[in-house]
């Protein structure tokens, strides 16, 4: 029997993501499509502005939207695709009336007793679970996913840090479909690059130290890593594109950093990538348009690895924005979840 | 009475661009046009492709262009917009003969005894002139200026060596007119980025030791300095914006970077724009169509200065490509070797 | 003495565009900025999100922005660039209050007293001025220019009526910057066309028949001509292209065709450009990008010329939709009524 | 046991896109794979300049490229994706030699003895198969399909030639990979639109009259209709839109014309879709990014009909041109000659 899942900020870039994934999801049915007032009420069909593929998923179609409320949500988990200052509102609710929350949002990603999981990098920091629910008193709980951006680049710092990295200096070439819908005015990119999103830099630089944590009494104690990010826009639709320089205590070759990425194993889910890290050798990859879509959106792409100096080495990572940096990245937490026994079928 | 000048390669994009720029210069009228033979003896505006503005500027349309060949040149100075196995054969002949050859290309950049000048950076290595005169025999003579993406780099970094810059770190967002005409399908670049450019890393972690170097005997003493360029590709027209990170040997304050900027004066020449380096305060400048014409495609345009660590300044920069960072930058070499007198008029 | 100018609607995409050309203006001098309630009191340089060019003009820069009230307006002509719903609301305020309203505005355009004007289509119709102020009673009175499409398309019309035009099949491909800012998402428009242009193929199918119509009696007869309309929205910054088929009674040739464009001339005013149409042979012009400035932006560009059957035709027709289609086109208006002394100087 | 097949130009745009629709087909498996001779010899993987998805098909990676020579050629088809030029050359080479030839190219399409068909709309014209061998003393023979963009257009036609349609006007936006690879250059259609196709509109008026026209005799007698079209480029990837005008002999309603568009039914052969002809009743539809793949790229969709008089049709048509366009076409149509026992296996 699958488990019943609800979508708040359904209609908008990344709740679309999530209601195309779940349409077809093994382990999953979409039950509950949440919005803001406005639409409440209405057919879920009738009202998005439907741009990720033809046509909205036919079972989806005729569900009438329900407000952000726990009493008129029918689901054992709840997916949030809401804008931060919204979810720091609406997720708290759910978690408090029993709802396993999955969000993609910000808002409480950096709380000390929420776990920030990449399930093929900190699969352990679940336990973060039984704290939260200790400290608030919930009987749901909160869990979170990394921004898109810092998603990508911490999939492949992971395997980085046995060859101790010490900092990290990337600079992004992220998509549109990372600032949403509408987002970007195409007037402001056609034949432009916009070299500013508000709050990446900061989320890029803060993120992956919390990941990369280690977990010791309750607490995770991040990472001794310095990371220092540049974040630009640029025409494309989806698919980050980020340019990486490692610097490490001690000597590295490029056969040891593409040693470590291969070593990171994908976890058996429904939604896991045959390769997590998928390091392609042609002189001119990853390319957003051709390489986003490697594992079904789930895998992330390597390329030009290069040795800087003894102790640095270069690379370019690319990964879907919306799949494996958002939607796909809470369906995968929630499936681990469900795999280590966190979750429970009302 | 004005300077002949003569254009090699005129059809081409950078040509093109040279021709744009010279057609109303105070000091150079353009006598002479010079293409691949299939194109000889036919009408300039009838063969050229003509994709830099509406149309092709009145005085040269009916230029018969000429073959690659000083004896049917007639100009003082003959500039070079050619592919760099051209130029390696070509330009030769013409500095033999006694031209003055401006290259825009990078076949004798690198050579010890071929000045590789930006005027407002390193205007004494034009001494290396009359090595080079010596050298090979020569009645005239090559002067190159650098590589598109390297020009805006440098221009930044020559006022931080006095506050002891030792390394930087560099991501390239560049312009679709750097690559030339026909130059990259647009079925490779809609909707996507190409994170390869063939040789232009090597160029832009070469090219500026040589022009920040010192001039000791004839000889240029490489810059202390060590550099790491990763080069990217974006649908954008024209305008190549750059990431930067900069380490010092001690402390600096973003201020003291500003400070620096603004110290580096323009030239009293007619292509020199008022401010050699235009920094903006806004969150999101530079932004390549917004910015990349500022002093007429001259200045080029910093931002988003950060304060990374003690001894490390983050920022960007961004240049008009074909003009700063190309046509424009053989044009003010050329009036700059006027004002030191190394051109005399036939 | 310059005329004191202010613009309805200063922050949005045609009221940029009217404070770019207005800056420089010979006649006018830009005096009150006028905008929605949030902004009223803040500078104009610090609240507009300018994207035009560069930088704001420097004299508008600290016009601290007023509200949309006659009574803080100080002016001789008013300029909007209102949505229509608010026009309706807004502009008769300004005409009851004696001042001019040049409009670009739709709300107006079809009224049986309101002019519609295109200066060398038919300067003629100002004479409903008159009408208008009588039958309203205001002191002052409203004048309008066509949407951006349909001006584009007028102008090349207004000659052919004389060959005995009679039907007209027209394609749009429109530029970006014709939706306003924000305008269309990116998401929307790249690797895309949108289809569909609300409104507009109704303007464009009524519109001119108002606009080549005879006066008779104080009042417009509309002229004998029947659009059929197919507008289509590209991923083209600005300049609107148009594919037409002129359908005639009785034979007529492309010679016949190039005399009448070539027969339509400037009016002797500070806007007008030096051509009115500029009919190019290449086969492949016009082309938003490189033909769209053409007489800064006021000539409409016409090319592809070509015999369908004897009484048939087809071309193509290119202008700049917020130039000679919005704010140039209202100001040309104003330069007309000036020069036709409707206006007089407070 | 599957068919052999063989690709002619195998690594154009065109030529990807037949390696990618066979590599998966039921009914073929690639044999040989041919291009031009200095690429004879290497392996397609390696010399491929893959652009169509992420990676070039395991099964024909390493297959060795052979010469466009009969005698290398062991295939029981072989399908052209040639220029015409080329085609022209190449292509009897192998009808002589007992080859099935399905081919795209131009070449042959308006030969009286060839067959030009769109299985769907003409299967009936496979009958000229005979009087070409006949004619030219060949054991194989050459079967064409329309150009691209006549393709849409025709498939929309044919059922509303039963409402007497007279005359047609349609102007198109078509895909960059309509022009090949590498084709359109990026920097002439950033922030534009190209107003011309080379020998396009021609094709586009005369090749729908053979398709729609009657077999008597072993003659195709051309259909009794009238088209002008203009054609213009637009930064798209896939999918070519067109703005139809249909004009009847007598009254038509919109309902007859969607009635018509219905019951065009479509063939039970692998690569038919469900549906030949979409009709959609979005404002805004269609677009070539969401509805390009309809019906794996097989189907046209079709919107916003209008009536526009008693005798006047508007809508819009959109197809994938390169697979409905080009390479599905052909691969269509030997699936019909299969079905219709025009192919033995050898």
């Amino acid at each position: 029997m699958k488990y019943k899942v609800g979508v708040l900020g359904a209609t908008g870039m990344v709740g679309q993501k999530f209601v195309q994934l779940l349409a077809n999801h093994p382990w999953f049915k979409i039950t509950t499509l949440m919005a803001s007032e406005r639409r409440v009420g209405k057919k879920y069909g009738d009202e998005v502005d439907w741009i990720v593929s033809s046509d909205v998923p036919k079972d989806v179609r005729d569900i009438e939207m329900s407000p952000m409320d726990p009493k008129y949500c029918d689901a054992d988990i709840v997916f949030s695709a809401l804008p931060s200052d919204v979810a720091r509102e609406v997720e708290p609710k759910f978690a408090k009336e029993g709802f396993v929350v999955a969000s993609n949002a910000s808002a409480y990603r950096m709380e000390e007793d929420v776990p920030l999981v990449i399930p093929e990098v900190n699969p352990d920091h679940l336990q973060l679970i039984d704290v939260q629910k200790r400290n608030r008193g919930w009987d749901g709980f909160i869990v979170t996913n990394p921004n898109c951006t810092t998603i990508m680049l911490t999939i492949t710092l992971k395997p980085l840090m046995d060859l101790k990295l010490k900092s990290v200096r990337v600079a992004t070439m992220q998509a549109l479909s990372g600032a949403g819908y509408p987002g970007v005015p195409s007037l402001a990119i056609v034949d432009n690059i916009i070299p500013f999103i508000k709050g990446e830099e900061e989320k890029v630089e803060s993120e992956p130290l919390k990941i990369l944590g280690r977990l010791e009494g309750g607490k995770v104690i991040p990472a001794d890593l310095e990371i220092s990010a540049s974040c630009h826009r640029v025409p494309v639709i989806d698919g980050h594109l980020e340019a990486v320089w490692a610097r490490f205590d001690g000597n590295v070759s490029v056969e040891d950093v593409i040693d470590a990425f291969d070593s990171l194993k994908p976890l058996d889910l429904p939604t896991s990538p045959e390769k997590v890290i998928v390091v392609r050798s042609e002189v001119d990859r990853p390319q957003p348009r051709l390489d986003r879509d490697t594992g079904n959106g789930m895998s992330v792409v390597v390329g030009r690895l290069k040795k800087v100096k003894d102790n640095e080495v270069r690379y370019l990572v690319l990964g879907h924005n919306t799949v494996r940096g958002a939607a796909g990245a809470s369906i995968l937490n929630a499936e681990l979840m469900i795999k280590e026994g966190y979750i429970s079928q009302a």
